[in-house]
């Protein structure tokens, strides 16, 4: 697989976002996560089942069926099935045969994400969840909203590469975040380790881009620096920090900090799930300025001009029997190490195998 | 091929129902039957011609063209072909090359279908053809409906499986036979012999279901059987007999039968059509009461449902690589002997070959 | 592939039409040439640039791009490629990598059509494009006007067997054309020799067809001849003679020739591209007949059923996995001599290869 090697196409022991929780309600939702079909749907306490999407008896998807109390009814011949899988009925018969059950995936909530892990459930130990408080999304000195979904029309790793190298913001939104508004065109600060990458862009002295403006309520010059995190194989938090600048003294005061959210979940080989949302630290006020900024017009669009990207390069990729040429430029750097850590999380994958 | 093991997908030396005779006409109709493309038209003294489905010069599909007398002409280039498959025009010269025909495959007229052959046509026997009478749909006391007709977009298997387990029945069709209307929840009695089987479900005591009030002018407790005979591998007769009960003594006395009548055909491996009627024994009058029934939205909705489930699985296959895993459960007796028929049969073939 | 064997699917050290020149602007064109996907631009003094698709930094599809002088900029993160394929920018850095580069396609002005070649470089002589003026298609005696464009549903060889079959004309255009105004019903003659084929069809004594006396202004009889060139791999330019008759002495005097043009290039292997234009040699004055001819709706629908009989016939060779059969007739001589030419063409470049 492009730009990974052949071989399995993502890392399956690891934790993935599986939706917004705002999705999951009492009508079960079906979505593929590395292949698994998952049905998902909330327990009547308000907690979250996530089960494997097919009846074990005729393959009936059972995103189709009804809640009944805590269980999902086929919506075929009747069968209904517990969150942890059990089968609870078949109507025809009096007794449940041992084999009929369903796979029940360990799910996690954190802050508005549901995260799901699909690999061996042996191995699915909380602690690896890339720490939220830490990553600030659920730092009370932040308001973040999520919310926005897309199914992407090409593979996951594409989200990565677009993710992790941010010099595409400056053209491919050139009429979204504008030309210069979105992202400084340099090359970042670049440092990696254990499945992490931090990219750092410094921009000491330019003017306050239009939609930064609107957000700070200020226009003229700042000082801008991003940072983006990758926290393998899933989760981008780009910590993105403004302060206004007096050019004649060089002093600076802090405007506010916003925090760009990306979670992206490999779905099938080349398509993938990618959850978007919004922070800020400046301003507490209602109504709330990241939910309104997530939701605008203009980051509909910006995201758009991202899925049409993904697309357009999956186009390729397929033109090129999935051999796609590639020239390696030094603003490739952080993407090179991402895909470095996921290849190697899938090699080790293969040689537990 | 789900659910049948590797190699052909469907016994070939065997009638099929190809079309409803209503559907044959003086414009040609193509329809594939078995991955044969076959050309339907009607010939001026009312029979029926059944071709090949592409001119043997360059593969054009017949269908498009115009019956010149019993013969059909190629739009492309003007050649024409009579009804037993002779060339017997092309335009261009004044001989017709001795290679250019066309197959011509055995048809025969049974109640308001045309059945077809396209295996071996030294085999096509028209005494394999199931006898309607014995199946009632030619009986003198019965009055039968016909027209229904769908793509079914799954293997053909599916929809016997679907026929072959009415378990369904009150899952599946919940919003239009309703919950307690169209079939017990329960196993019934099964029997199979040389390419038929047998399902009998009994009711002794039910209050008649909603839709069947209408049809009989009853409304009260009845006692009902239903007997489903498969005559392999095509034909589904479904005998439905309603008798009025008094609970106080146990003594019945008869409402009326409906018969439920539906073919199977394969088309691709995994395509099928399906053709569905309805017939009654106790009501002569006009209108008549299984035409009503037969176009009635309410069946055009169930059979609808039928088709979405087949729909649903046919995708769930291909998700798992035409590999579908199965739980079997009691209910799935009649539905695996049928399955064990046709597989017999596909064998049966394969060993000749 | 059909109607040639396996291998290459087209000749590919050859000449092809890759567009109307009025189809190429300021803004980029896409079209996929032998299976290489190729931009086609303007250059600021008029000129034409013809390069590779796809950035070879991510593979994203440049025709999406946007013009900065002569150069096309990569809309993800804004490289420039020059017509001659060298890469002039790398906004993030300030070198650009040797490899960087696209390749650049030698392309050809000729009468109304941009000519390309994809195969090896060293080799596009322009003197191997056919000779426009003998064709007539330059000759100052004629008006010709192209710009019709298909994009093929079906391989180009089922272009190149329509074309040299002109018998389909009576039949396929029978609604268009005419059932006997297109062409008769005859055996040409016919004569191939070094990469061409001509067919000559004769009537000598016909009512002038319907859509030709609207042309000429003239009704009656007519004695008429065309003469059909294939110059392959790309070119059909049919020569249509049309004489006033006078029966009773057998007297001719010549109304006009019109001329109908056809290109076909292979896009991929089972898609082509269709160019389409029409030329009269009898009337100077304005508007031009032959741009109201090729502009107008019969030709329009006469071109819509040639696409539809490529679909249909290309669906007709995937039902039958690519080995369609046939039967070969005597007025497929020309089409055989075609195939034969085509074949011959590949046979000797995967000699050299």
């Amino acid at each position: 697989m492009y730009p990974l090697e052949d071989g399995a196409f993502a890392p399956i022991n690891h934790w993935y976002v599986a939706a917004w929780t705002s999705e999951i309600s009492r009508t079960p939702l079906e979505r593929v996560i590395l292949d698994h079909p998952v049905v998902l749907y909330r327990k009547e306490d308000g907690g979250f089942a996530a089960l494997a999407g097919f009846c074990p008896h005729r393959g009936f998807p059972l995103a189709k069926g009804a809640l009944i109390g805590d269980d999902i009814e086929c919506p075929y011949h009747g069968l209904r099935f517990a969150p942890d899988g059990a089968c609870t009925l078949v109507p025809s018969q009096d007794t449940v045969p041992a084999a009929c059950r369903l796979r029940s995936y360990p799910v996690a909530e954190r802050w508005q994400w549901l995260w799901i892990w699909v690999g061996d459930p042996a191995l699915a130990d909380e602690a690896l969840i890339p720490d939220h408080l830490a990553a600030r999304l659920t730092d009370p000195e932040y308001r973040s909203a999520g919310g926005n979904y897309y199914e992407v029309p090409g593979r996951y790793m594409l989200m990565h590469d677009n993710l992790l190298d941010l010099n595409h913001v400056p053209f491919l939104h050139r009429n979204t975040f504008g030309g210069d508004g979105g992202g400084a065109i340099q090359l970042p600060e670049v440092t990696a380790g254990d499945g992490h990458v931090i990219c750092t862009f410094t921009q000491p002295n330019i003017e306050c881009p239009p939609f930064l403006c609107a957000l700070l309520g200020y226009s003229g010059p700042v000082s801008r620096k991003y940072t983006s995190y990758f926290h393998a194989p899933c989760l981008h938090v780009i910590l993105d920090s403004i302060e206004k600048l007096d050019p004649a003294t060089g002093q600076t005061a802090p405007l506010g900090n916003l925090l760009h959210i990306h979670a992206v979940t490999p779905a099938t080989h080349d398509t993938a799930h990618y959850f978007q949302g919004e922070g800020q630290n400046f301003s507490h006020s209602e109504p709330c300025l990241s939910e309104a900024f997530r939701s605008s017009e203009m980051v509909r669009a910006a995201l758009d001009e991202d899925m049409s990207a993904t697309r357009l390069i999956e186009r390729s990729i397929k033109v090129h029997q999935g051999r796609l040429p590639e020239i390696l430029l030094k603003a490739d750097k952080a993407a090179v190490l991402g895909r470095r850590i996921i290849q190697a999380m899938i090699d080790a994958e293969a040689e537990q195998a």
